[in-house]
């Protein structure tokens, strides 16, 4: 009987509670979805089937919870997350993703992010924007395979933004039913996360 | 660190394994959604927020999860679940519940059936058929919370289906971004089945 991990219980607390600076702008690799897809075309030759990893940060606003998104531009929004090295493993590199987009680049503000649980794994089957949360049928080599963690946050937490980069806190009921806005992956997490209990901490 | 819990491994046996009989028809209590919604309602005066229970069975066939739905009539689908007495326990309600809708009534088949993780958890803040994965902001009394459990098949087992319903497997592909055939709550189930490693066993 594993009926007991219903009950998981996750603390969030309040978006004021934390602090938010800038750093040096962290731009994005390619220029167009085309470039990206041929970028991991010549990636996946050279290594393999990709793995990346995105983390799922909470905060609350009266007393719901809101998840941390990184805008690019007007209107792309994306989690936390990227890449693993070959042979890396998943916790390290979402770390390290993490720190390189969100943590300031000093030794005196190491950050306290624990990785927690998958939530969420998606399947890329070709060279193509589409993806699924299974390996469809007859895909014998997958092109990526995508992680969702839900990385806790301690009570206070100092994140450093690249300039170029927004860090929005958007709510459950924004994300929720909205793919036109958000894609498949980002649109589905309040349902993923439907099965912990947020314990809504007030300061 | 909880992130070991990425690695869950369901084991899924083939539709094959499995024997389907049919029992005596368990009618509907609602003849329309109006009369269920009313029923609702004169159950919250009595008894307060009504807490139901739903069966996630997984079947393979092709190496390719298949999820078992009951079907009433020729459009609508359920999962076999339903309402928990008040003060009853979720997972012996949801078992009391399987029995009542997949089970031989016959104590020398007793089924062997273990309820799981829960997947996901639903909200109907109001008497209206919209629920959403999480209970929305100034909601204080919500008028349902319905929980999905994935319940683990042995390798062999015998239903028996009531005569009014159709007992299909249907697979992962199939629900998948069919919000229209399946509704909201079973169109999302390979989102939150994505975390699990499915052990395809052969025969």
């Amino acid at each position: 009987m594993v009926g007991a991990s219903s009950s998981s219980v996750v603390n969030v607390y309040p978006l004021a509670n934390y602090t938010f600076g800038t750093k040096e702008p962290k731009m994005e690799k390619d220029t167009s979805v085309a470039d990206r897809l041929a970028r991991m075309k010549v990636n996946y030759m050279k290594e393999g089937m990709r793995t990346s990893v995105e983390a799922i940060l909470l905060v609350q606003e009266h007393n719901h919870p809101h998840i941390l998104l990184l805008q690019i531009g007007n209107t792309f929004c994306k989690l936390p997350g990227g890449r693993l090295k070959p042979g890396e493993n998943e916790i390290d590199g979402l770390k390290r993703k993490l720190c390189s987009k969100l943590a300031v680049n000093s030794p005196s503000f190491p950050p306290n992010w624990q990785v927690g649980e998958c939530v969420a794994v998606w399947w890329r089957p070709n060279f193509e924007t589409v993806m699924y949360p299974y390996c469809p049928p007859h895909i014998t080599k997958p092109k990526e395979c995508k992680k969702l963690f839900i990385v806790h946050l301690t009570e206070r937490e100092y994140f450093a933004v690249p300039r170029n980069l927004k860090l929005l806190a958007v709510p459950l009921f924004e994300l929720y039913d909205n793919v036109q806005r958000y894609g498949p992956v980002i649109s589905t997490i309040p349902q993923q996360l439907s099965r912990f209990q947020f314990n809504m901490v007030s300061s």
